[in-house]
């Protein structure tokens, strides 16, 4: 123990030598580009030499209308969306969209299928009995959710299938997407645009910024255009899609500056070669980080093999008492963000586009050099 | 013409050399001080020291959570509330409140009373009747809502009345606030922390960040605890305040950024000397431009002399044709966002806390050397 220490203080010695750089491995709000932060940071001094702060700037200025047309036509560009999707920047979180995507399609005597991933699904399931019926298709619930159902059927009577499409807490992934003549509807929010997937199969993706896209404030949705206006029901103004979608997402003052940094994110993302590129990169990341936790006897996973996200990799100590020391561990060395969600326990790194693979490296290093009492 | 020119051009020049100041008279998003902006491009490079940009840091994080902890202590000293109101930062804008407020508070045999002051106003009515009954006790809407109506009743029947406490786009304003034994609802976007109020007279008090708190992206929303929890329908969760009120607006992300720029403005008013030093800083800035305004015969106001906003002031120049010229001569003058709604015409200065009175005191100078063709 008392080497531990020693060992403890001289990591702490030399992260403070390096300038404290600081690995953000967090599940959300999580890291983004160093590029874009510098940006970002410099638009909020002064944007593009207007003399204004862009958190000060009219969002029906040129200047802003324009970061909003980038945007949408980024995401378009980068999904290789069809014309008959509508990108929409919307606040309340994947949280809204639980209850949006029902109120928006589903009238009372119809029915929707889910397939319960987690606790995020299991979220979205319990705002859908409000509009109509609700059935769960299959659900991992009893085992911790550390896996994907297979094996589910949709009724023909099904007008949409939910699924969520990466389990943040439970690191669990769709890696085949479900055929089904049914509406087809995705949470995206901790895998958009990591992946190659076509989106023109879905009719509804929606995901929270904080992820994998931006800043906390604003969450992405794509629609299919033509699967609205099909419901009974009077819809609040600002929770139809239809109203955000004929005024681009500015109906009402959006969040600018969250947008503005989603597209700083976009940018960089076509950049880097796009998601083509992007799976490429975090394959790589993810297969350094499993073969670690699979070969080194301290450490094990906790999902499924074949079910493993590329994008959040929860693992333990296979010894449950060595998991604060090597916590500890990390966090000397300056890496952020990595303690497992409380209903999986251990160690959770998710390893968004942003992640560097250095970062993966350091985080494999200290897992070999790691040495419990 | 040509002298007109001249003197446009030499405005130009000089605006050049003082390297280009531009005051910001934007409705919202709106001018911010030029030290909170300075704090919110320094975290968005690196929060505290932590390493880390604000924008990529959990919610859960122990420096985010405190950030939500002052922001609402903030407020509630601000404002002198008492200990049973709420203060959330939700999403969505002043424009999701339009419907919360009758869902949250009204059943379906209940009436709720409105004053239609404006185009928000009117917003606000449109979504009443998916969930109870509406009366519009008074409204000015005949005459482009120039003046506050007075002299209306409120009915013993109302569950609640709605006002718009600030006109933003017809710059007037409720200088009484009304009495009522009937819940009291005011949606204060554009003025909330500009004058003296009893806050604890309303049940609900509610605001876009983006005009007098912050930037786009998050909803200041105060509620007087128990006045929930009387309706019968079922409430989407993210759509019912008590979700909010239970997690400390913490129930989903939060729009983090928005809410620390908010925390930093909350804190330079407090350092201002508050609600008191901010009145009178405001009511001096409203009360040089008015002066103008009246005496200058280039010029006319546009609202009601006793209703007149503190906040937003219209005014036209009193032949159309110079209209285009003094816009241009404002511009050269480094004079931003100053072009009125197009529902009222000619101009608009927004003269939010933020607005040094040096702001006010260029444009009165530019109105005074004006010289039309």
């Amino acid at each position: 123990m008392e080497l531990l220490k020693n060992e403890l203080a001289e990591a702490q010695k030399i992260q403070k030598q390096s300038s404290m750089k600081t690995h953000n491995f967090s599940a959300g709000p999580a890291i983004l580009p160093q590029s874009v932060i510098k940006e970002a940071a410099a638009a909020v001094q002064n944007y593009a030499g207007t003399g204004l702060s862009v958190l000060e700037m009219s969002h029906r200025s040129k200047e802003i209308a324009a970061v909003m047309d980038e945007a949408e036509m980024l995401v378009k560009d980068l999904l290789g969306l069809k014309d008959d999707y509508s990108v929409l920047f919307l606040t309340g979180g994947a949280s809204s969209q639980f209850y949006m995507v029902p109120m928006n399609l589903l009238n009372e005597n119809e029915k929707a299928c889910y397939i319960d991933t987690g606790a995020w699904s299991a979220k979205a399931i319990k705002e859908v009995s409000n509009f109509g019926n609700v059935e769960v298709l299959a659900s991992s619930k009893e085992t911790t959710y550390n896996y994907i159902p297979k094996n589910w059927e949709v009724p023909s009577d099904a007008k949409y299938l939910h699924i969520t499409s990466n389990n943040t807490i439970y690191g669990t992934q769709f890696h085949n997407i479900p055929e089904t003549d049914a509406l087809l509807i995705a949470d995206m929010s901790s895998e958009i645009f990591s992946r190659e997937i076509d989106a023109n199969k879905f009719d509804i993706i929606y995901a929270g910024a904080q992820k994998n896209l931006g800043p906390a404030g604003t969450t992405l949705v794509i629609i299919r255009n033509e699967i609205l206006g099909k419901v009974q029901r009077e819809i609040p103004t600002m929770l139809d899609y239809q109203t955000h979608i004929n005024k681009n997402s500015a109906f009402n003052t959006p969040p600018v500056y969250p947008i503005f940094v989603c597209l700083l994110t976009l940018r960089w993302l076509k950049a880097q070669g796009g998601i083509k590129a992007m799976e490429a990169h975090n394959k790589k990341k993810a297969a350094l980080l499993y073969n670690e936790i699979d070969s080194n006897p301290l450490f094990k996973g906790t999902a499924a093999l074949e079910d493993r996200s590329y994008m959040n990799v929860p693992f333990l100590t296979a010894n449950p008492d060595h998991e604060a020391a090597f916590l500890e561990y990390c966090t000397a060395n300056g890496i952020s963000g990595v303690k497992g969600h409380r209903s999986v326990g251990g160690f959770r790194a998710s390893i968004y586009n942003a992640m560097p693979v250095s970062s993966i490296e350091l985080l494999v290093s200290l897992m070999q050099s790691f040495k419990p009492e």
